[in-house]
């Protein structure tokens, strides 16, 4: 038998695994931060109408750009944002996946300031581009002079700032941003993949895009549309990146049933964004549990909570597992990420918390 | 305003255009191979029966290896094909893109045999590849002899063999794909986007697959399958290969909208591949018309036929458009390439051809 090994793969994924949480079959999901709240059964019946309304004409090639999806989605964002301004593809991963064909690759750097999102590193290297760890300081903020000195050091071409950042929680100032767009020598990518979860007065880097070419905000429906089986993540520019993007993105690369699919739970922005307020509820209280037991817990606007501190952190993520609990071993050692569920689902993880630590 | 000129983009990207047929609204599309026969009303309901279903599931990610619809796909495939042996993503685009993610990149080549399908080349260079043009025979076909110096000559990690072959129609015999593996020093990709429109005793490098461990077979569910919109492509090969595109392939890049409508298009695959049979019949009859009216005419073995010779083909093709019929201006200097359609189609194609010409 044919072993991996034995196929002439490029020589810097020998060895590596696939990334991945593992899909496990238990009762209580919170480690892929997940929005917990299916859709309604009225959009369930809208979404099943819409996907007919196109089906008849899926033998033809969807609209390359998705050009009424992205009004949509502009309409979404407002702070003036046009339809020229977006554009979407299958997952945010796809969207950073077709930042780093334009405008990085070979001979060319992307930085990330960990602990961060695990797939940027990733993606960059797939992509050919070199990877620079920066880091964050120790609360998981991002002071702007450190920021700035980082950036300076290396000059990479794509700086990624997460805000709210992934596995943290925790959200970058606007002077932060502004500081890194003002010395960053190429692009700079604000991942806002959690932006609806973030407490009052937390900005978003929306509000920096007039005069800002070099500025990327993405962001997705995985999250607060609860939309993570549809795909789709976006990101606003300035045209000239989207045109960038044109020439790197695969032809079609967006569906028909996608674009039908996702212009449609736009149109229940009212009833999914409703959700969203009950997570931040149930997000703020978790936070203050986990203090009141004790805990270390790194500030949230997501919908996800890093708490800790566990010298063995692997004997309590399996020991909730053990309870029917699945939450993430991610992030700093000692720490774990627990994703915002239900109300009942939180009280299932607060008794196997108390119980496996 | 910012234009593309001003941003970092890679200098490879400079001057370049996006890819793409023009998409223009007019009476009679003959310009990308798209399959001329919409879903039937009982597809299209089953279709939105099926997204219905997986609606409710939709605030949770897709399964990150679409199980199922690899099975079916094997099912399908026949030739002993094992799900462990299929991959699929967002059409054969991406299936390509994740090849030269895994088995090309920065350093390495890959190789095609001119004219062929123009995103090979594109998608290989976008992933840091370096391209290699060969050529084909006079009559657009390929002896094995031919495409082993090829072969030897530049030792590329990545050969594509495009069989039935895009824009000729020209299928590469088994003798040649089997010499080529011989000498390959990396992978073949064998890319049968068309392989159901090809004539009696045409063969499929899906035999070649036992003892292969270094041969791909792409194809997609755009064309018989009459799913452009859905956007599926896969792949058969080896189970190690599987492993090693494991390693670069975006995680859930699959919606759990496509598996589940790229699945109810495979239950209907008697019907859609009734269609396959109308279309072969009506090419047969294309080659033949075309033949008597006096053009060269190259071999078919696909849903579409190249053409020639014209000094001015841009002026046919603008004169077909003026008639309301679109073809496509692409492979060859002096030939054109027109996709089948429906009878009615065909019939606007020829007098219009007559009147242009």
């Amino acid at each position: 038998m044919t072993s991996l090994s034995d196929l002439p793969i490029r020589d810097d994924l020998r060895g590596k695994e696939p990334y991945g949480a593992p899909q496990l079959d238990v009762p209580v999901r919170l480690n892929t931060n997940e929005n917990p709240y299916p859709p309604s059964p009225r959009l369930v019946e809208a979404l099943g109408r819409a996907v007919a309304d196109v089906a008849g004409g899926l033998n033809r090639y969807p609209d390359r750009d998705a050009v009424e999806l992205r009004k949509d989605l502009a309409d979404y964002l407002g702070h003036g944002v046009t339809a020229r301004q977006v554009w979407a593809a299958n997952g945010s991963n796809e969207i950073i996946q077709q930042i780093l064909q334009a405008f990085g690759g070979p001979g060319r750097s992307a930085m990330g300031f960990e602990p961060s999102y695990s797939m940027h590193p990733i993606i960059t290297r797939v992509s050919g581009t070199a990877w620079i760890d920066a880091y964050r300081d120790e609360d998981f903020g991002l002071e702007a002079e450190r920021a700035v000195a980082a950036v300076e050091e290396h000059r990479p071409d794509i700086v990624f700032l997460t805000s709210p950042n992934n596995p943290t929680g925790t959200s970058l100032t606007l002077e932060a941003i502004e500081a890194v767009l003002k010395v960053a020598p190429g692009m700079v990518v604000v991942d806002e993949a959690y932006a609806e979860f973030r407490r009052e007065g937390t900005p978003s880097a929306l509000s920096l895009l007039p005069g800002s070419p070099r500025l990327i905000v993405t962001r997705t429906m995985s999250k607060a549309f609860a939309m993570a089986g549809t795909r789709v993540g976006y990101l606003a520019a300035d045209p000239a990146v989207i045109d960038a993007l044109l020439l790197v993105r695969l032809p079609y690369h967006l569906s028909a049933v996608t674009q039908a699919v996702a212009r449609t739970a736009i149109a229940f922005q009212e009833e999914l964004l409703g959700a969203v307020q009950a997570l931040r509820t149930e997000r703020d209280a978790l936070v203050g549990w986990l203090r009141g037991e004790g805990f270390q817990v790194a500030d949230s606007d997501a919908n996800f909570v890093l708490f800790g501190r566990f010298p063995d952190r692997r004997a309590v993520w399996q020991g909730m597992l053990d309870r029917g609990v699945l939450i993430r071993e991610v992030g700093p050692p000692e720490w774990l990420r627990v994703s915002v569920g239900t109300p009942e689902e939180m009280a299932a993880f607060r008794a196997a918390l108390k119980e496996s630590t």
